[in-house]
């Protein structure tokens, strides 16, 4: 995993745990990376003991996930005090380069002090 | 798993491998089982040897996946020739009863002889 | 326009003005009258001075919107402290009865004693 | 309205028509443009003859869209055979320059010799 401010890379590689029927990676599986990469650069711009959480994403999935594994990587559209829009790419990487797998785009709460979404 | 055409019910116990940092289910592990749920939704009102392929979804989490478990209920909202829109309704299985933790949509493309997304 | 607490109803009857090339109501009518209707139903349940905000929706088209007008009835799925979910079905109103045309989730954020979304 | 291949942007000057209540201008009407910059974005990269029609979009809406006007820029993320996804960026133009205000993903069916969506 790599973070910078603003922006996390989590790479995957292929593995049958994450494969569905086809062998390629599963839809469920490149959603949790990429919410996970979207919240990882959320909160590498928030200050420390400041926690973020999913409210939605939304997933397009262009292409097939086959090759040797994929990458996720999430920056910070617009930070916000309380929302926060975070936008994750994922691309397999083949052995002709890298190609467009996945596009994600996320709302992540601000959370100080509280467990869980507000209620 | 309980299937009837154009509804499907997925249940996943809790447990650790997919739980996150405070105990609820993860978020990636709800959007996994409502996609399926959707996804299978939409297969049951298909031909036989007709599959279906997530093009996108959108999930809103509301609150957190606590309990003993939770139950993705999946039907489809409309069913067309080329693509098939479902919902999906992730509860929480509590003390108290069921409470809404997630909700899903999405669509499936349908797939005829064909393995993968249009390319 | 019709009102009951989480619940609102907008119709919005066939006019060349909403409509694009083909005769249908544009997509970006349909997508503006379900918000409203959903921003409405999250207002229904909200104490007096209190406002909502759209901070992101979905909406997915599922067939023209032909016929002698549109209906969108919003609903509330959660109402939260900080954040409401609500979802709007849009039907055109046809010679032989409803049929749906779009589905609509949205996000509504509570506002007190702001102007415009936090930044 | 300036065209390239796979990019389109529509300028819209602020106007009470389209403003609500607080003087900013209305969601429906940004993601009335933001549609249709996606579209036409979509439609940029088809030959002659072919149509697209948006099957769902999502916009999330991160600020006021408050100054002289709004700007929408419409790109191809991927095109596809049978589907399309496109993206638009939505900015204000204020006294200081450009603020984004809005972030739209839009799926487009290309439609050849149909109208309306399948059914």
């Amino acid at each position: 995993m790599h973070v910078a401010p603003g922006m996390v890379e989590i790479a995957l590689p292929a593995s049958p745990s994450v494969s569905q029927q086809h062998g390629f990676v599963h839809a469920g599986a490149l959603a949790a990376i990429a919410d996970t990469a979207a919240g990882y650069a959320a909160l590498s711009l928030m200050p420390p003991g400041v926690g973020v959480l999913t409210t939605e994403f939304k997933i397009n999935l262009v292409a097939p996930a086959k090759g040797n594994g994929v990458r996720a990587r999430g920056r910070v559209v617009k930070a916000g005090r309380t929302l926060t829009l975070a936008q994750t790419e994922v691309v397999a990487e083949t052995a002709t380069g890298e190609k467009l797998v996945a596009l994600l785009t996320a709302t992540l709460m601000v959370i100080e002090g509280r467990e869980g979404i507000a209620d």
